[in-house]
């Protein structure tokens, strides 16, 4: 009588580390990558970032039921002196969603219309230009990232990539596995009643369990207890598939070939784990790839399946599990709900200062954008007409581990995406969620606790230093790290048509301009700028026209009749823009002071400094690196 | 300009309601079944309660590794004076899980077993019969129902079905569903920049919500806002699919025939619900099939696919959504746990008495039945040698609501299966867990909190009354309703070839018996029988060995050289065993106060009191449901 020895016993968690380790040497967690049908990727993985290759939407449409007018036409309108509209002539009437043909610059909504007759309506008050548009790249304009790799596409990703002209997708391989049950004593458990032995049940469980978690099992026959035959079992396996399992036939007992047959041909890691049940698993590597050797009872096999093979596979498919639940938090902005309505918000969570944040993301039944980025939805019942900022709320997430999660604000730029897709290569679990609130947006929640990281430019002229003094208005306690020096500039159509050479050409009569919105980085350079140089603002065509990031002033002035625009190179670049430099700027990261203890942290300095984020950035352009990742206060 | 109108709008509860109940009413959630393999079952529904073809384990078995041997070739061995036993005469060398041929009768542990040579061993100690032997039918006899109807199959109940012989599944149809988009507007996102038209590519989030929801999809070609092709297109989808989605171009705008075409062709339940987003959403019911209008913005359609469709298909598909949490609970029992292993304990959780009970299943890492059965994991540390009856722990639940569990205890009987699954028929998503530990342990468990109902049988010579004299002797306060009168009688082989014919045959040196447990209610009427016959348990060979439940004595004389047990007519019948009958006797339900005021015991009562469930008794056969649902106390 031979008693079970295990050479190599562990405890679950050293046992899986060392495997782990073992697999990530060998290269196993390398993903093959197979091009798809952007509508059968439902729940596979993306092994590059997905870009846009056009705006979503690509065309201007209408956010309300109304008119849409040519907005000239409307001006010196007032309820003491309205004005007629003929149809056609000055306005066609719209649903919301209908495309927005160019003769058209403005919508008003329908509850501020009279009707005169078919052909004629009544209005009572001027529209401004793009009043009530929803513009062109408002989801995500060219060029932009919409997913980093390791995404799982949902259900709901798949209209946005389409919208997006992303008709095919890079995914992760799915994993083949073959099972192999071994033992003299077992038979098919059609056989057993004539065979006198005991039903192998165990590979249907495994085969199952491997189908629920996206791998592809094939079934071997069962293999007797003839270490020769196991070996030329495993062996030929191991030319066509990922991952191998062998199953013992009843229990381990003293007929443990497999492990001796895997000690000869491979690496045996691991053999025993110090669970109960679930002790005889033997974790081996051969030919770079997992062989695993199961146990024979069905409930240590389940036990090794869900703590041993389930985080293996996750692992390799760079992916992690979503559970539904409610959670605990407040609220980042004060917001307004429907008084007649239950409403729905989508947004992000995360941990920030001991409590769990709410950020809501752009709301609007149109927003593809919502939900993608999305991982929690807050329900604000019917009645209820205002969630204030710090109010506590529950809300329902579908995320991963929330320690995982990062939350950035401020002034969007693209690196930011960038840095998001390469934490990923870091860890896969990581989840970077950044919103665009300008760069004033960004100090103000990140002194009020609502976000880990904010990035921002903001200009101080009377000190000629950047963001130190804005940040200091807030708060004292915090640490500033660089990402990069970026050219500001004016963004004009390919070829430059009308000739623009400098800021002093925007107050020409036959240029039409678009702003950034007041406290952006880019509107306090171009107002110092302006000063500095005395140029008129109101002399500005468009000086009030505000878009919120440099992408959509961009895609403002690439699809409409808009002729300039300040912004970042990049941004020109991606949108294959004419682009002036006027200006360098720094633009850094705020971090807020907990955050920046934790090892999530150093990762991004890590990456910031890497040699990998440097040449993305110069695969874009418009970005000096010289300081990535510098420490500047802290 | 026509604005939307919304004849039928409602708040998403009641407009949800009013669907389902007309869904009800046209016959919508009857289910059509389908026969598969089971190994091709994972996800599946049962369409029918799953009764075992065969015993699971269908053999005897060691439960230890060691060696099998003839107990009597033990007798009188003892540290003094140990016994030399012969290998392939007393015995042989085994592992756990080898099947034990029929000439053992019991296992010894290796560690108590001196190996003298290849061919001898010594032993220390008497070892009885039956010693740590696995068996037959210990996780489930022939006839006994394994799961219910409407069972959702994992991947570890399959070994379970295919080791008691059920090779085959009658399971839920999956439903076929069409998505048709709707409007003028809309084209393929592949033609979009040739048409000027919108990119339609809400069919493709529809489709993938069905497919993750085990839908099968097929998307229809664009149709046209032209009611008389939209009418053509529904009424010819109502005869390959079941259940029609249209689509919305953009908005519901002002071309909405879909409604008017539904109007006409069917019956609109509900136009509007009360959400936002979403509003704009159709639910209508033409030739007694749904016809859900879905609107056109992406983020609407995302919240009715969750808050509108899902639930239907939930419902259609009798099953519910389970998510994996951490619940805090208290332990029914105290439980060891191995010092140098982490322990993982499969269990049931339910709400007792405003608190969350964990009652741990039969553990060993051979029982499939506990794989089935479970719904929870209590994972004991290493180190943690004890967890005490009461101690707060904190389990693992993947199971439904918490407040559709029943946790029935006490003595097991063959209609607390088809209570259970008559349940489902009532409200798919109660579960009713039971678990045998005899009436006494039962009112036990009743008295302490840990159990909603407990099945009993005890007879009290005393009074000459079941039940209430055990119960009061642990409580005052509970609800006792009767469920059925039993047969009790001597279980025989088929044919009867000793030829006993009562009691008093037992004491007869040919003969052997197999006991109950102690304080089981028919251990109790044995002993009460035998006193009153004046018969002496001592000259009952196998008075002392016992087995815990009706099934587990019938299997013994029907695999075993055991000639006779007591036990219930139900039982012989199931088990094809003659019977001969000794005595009337009545079997109650002890219910817990606080769970006797729910709805759950109300459809309990209700269920007990329907035909449907005598017929299942008569068809099972040993039972008089003249009291079924009387309350005796309350």
């Amino acid at each position: 009588m031979r008693r079970k020895i295990y050479l190599k016993r562990r405890d679950l968690e050293v046992g899986l580390k060392d495997y782990m380790e073992e697999l990530e040497r060998v290269g196993f967690f390398e993903n093959d990558l197979e091009r798809i049908p952007t509508d059968e990727s439902l729940g596979r993985i993306t092994g590059f970032p997905v870009y846009a290759k056009r705006n979503v939407p690509h065309y201007t449409s209408a956010a309300m039921d109304g008119i849409a007018l040519k907005s000239r036409s409307s001006f010196g309108a007032s309820e003491s002196s309205p004005k007629i509209l003929e149809i056609g002539k000055d306005f066609i009437f719209v649903n919301t969603g209908d495309p927005i043909a160019k003769e058209y610059d403005a919508v008003l909504m329908i509850e501020k219309v009279r009707i005169v007759d078919e052909n004629k309506v009544m209005i009572f008050e001027p529209v401004f230009p793009t009043n009530d548009l929803r513009p062109i790249g408002e989801d995500i304009t060219v060029g932009e990232m919409i997913v980093t790799r390791y995404h799982k596409v949902e259900h709901y990703d798949i209209p946005l990539f389409l919208a997006a002209g992303v008709f095919e997708l890079d995914v992760l391989k799915r994993l083949k596995a073959v099972v192999i049950p071994t033992g003299d004593e077992i038979t098919s458990p059609r056989e057993v009643e004539r065979s006198g032995k005991i039903p192998e049940t165990n590979s249907s469980m495994v085969k199952a369990f491997l189908i629920e978690n996206n791998v592809d099992p094939v079934v071997n026959d069962i293999v007797p207890d003839v270490p020769e035959e196991i070996e030329s079992v495993i062996r030929d396996a191991l030319k066509d598939f990922d991952i191998v399992f062998t199953i013992a036939g009843s229990s381990a007992g003293s007929k443990d070939f497999t492990y001796r047959v895997l000690e000869k041909i491979g690496k045996v890691v691991v053999h025993g784990i110090n669970i109960k049940p679930g002790k005889p698993v033997i974790l081996a590597v051969v030919n770079k790839k997992p062989v695993i050797g199961l146990p024979g009872f069905p409930v240590s096999l389940d036990v090794v399946l869900q703590k041993v093979v389930k985080p293996i596979i996750l692992r390799k498919y760079k992916t992690y599990e979503k559970s539904k639940k409610v959670i605990k938090a407040v609220s980042s902005i004060r917001m307004s709900s429907s008084i007649s309505e239950e409403e729905y918000i989508r947004g992000v969570l995360a941990n920030v200062k001991n409590r769990t944040v709410f950020s809501p993301l752009k709301r609007g039944a149109a927003n593809l954008i919502s939900l993608t980025r999305h991982d929690s939805i807050l329900t604000v019942e019917k009645g209820k007409v205002v969630v204030d900022e710090g109010e506590k709320v529950r809300v329902e997430y579908y995320g991963g581990k929330l320690e995982k999660k990062i939350l950035v604000v401020g002034s969007h730029d693209l690196l930011m995406d960038v840095l998001a897709d390469l934490l990923k290569m870091e860890d896969h679990e990581i989840v970077l969620s950044s919103s665009s609130v300008g760069s004033m947006g960004g100090i103000i929640a990140i002194s009020r606790g609502y976000a880990h990281m904010a990035g921002t430019h903001l200009f101080d002229p009377k000190s000629g230093e950047y963001n130190i003094p804005y940040i200091e208005k807030f708060m004292k306690d915090y640490v500033l790290v660089n990402m990069s020096y970026r050219i500001q500039g004016l963004m004009v159509k390919r070829g430059n048509p009308k000739g623009i050479k400098g800021l002093s050409d925007l107050t020409r009569d036959d240029i039409t301009f678009v702003n950034r919105q007041k406290a952006s980085g880019t509107r306090v350079l171009l107002d110092y700028l302006l000063e500095k140089e005395g140029i008129d603002k109101s002399k500005i065509n468009g000086y009030n026209v505000e878009e919120i990031s440099h992408m959509n002033v961009a895609v403002k002035v690439k699809e409409e009749s808009i002729d300039v625009g300040m912004g970042i190179e990049s941004a020109a670049k991606v949108m294959r823009l004419d682009f002036i430099p006027i200006a360098k700027e720094r633009y850094d990261l705020l971090i807020d002071r907990e955050f920046a203890k934790t090892s999530l942290f150093e990762m991004i300095l890590k990456v910031l400094k890497s040699e990998r984020f440097k040449s993305e950035a110069e695969r874009i352009g418009g970005y000096d690196l010289t300081d990535s990742g510098k420490v500047i206060r802290g």
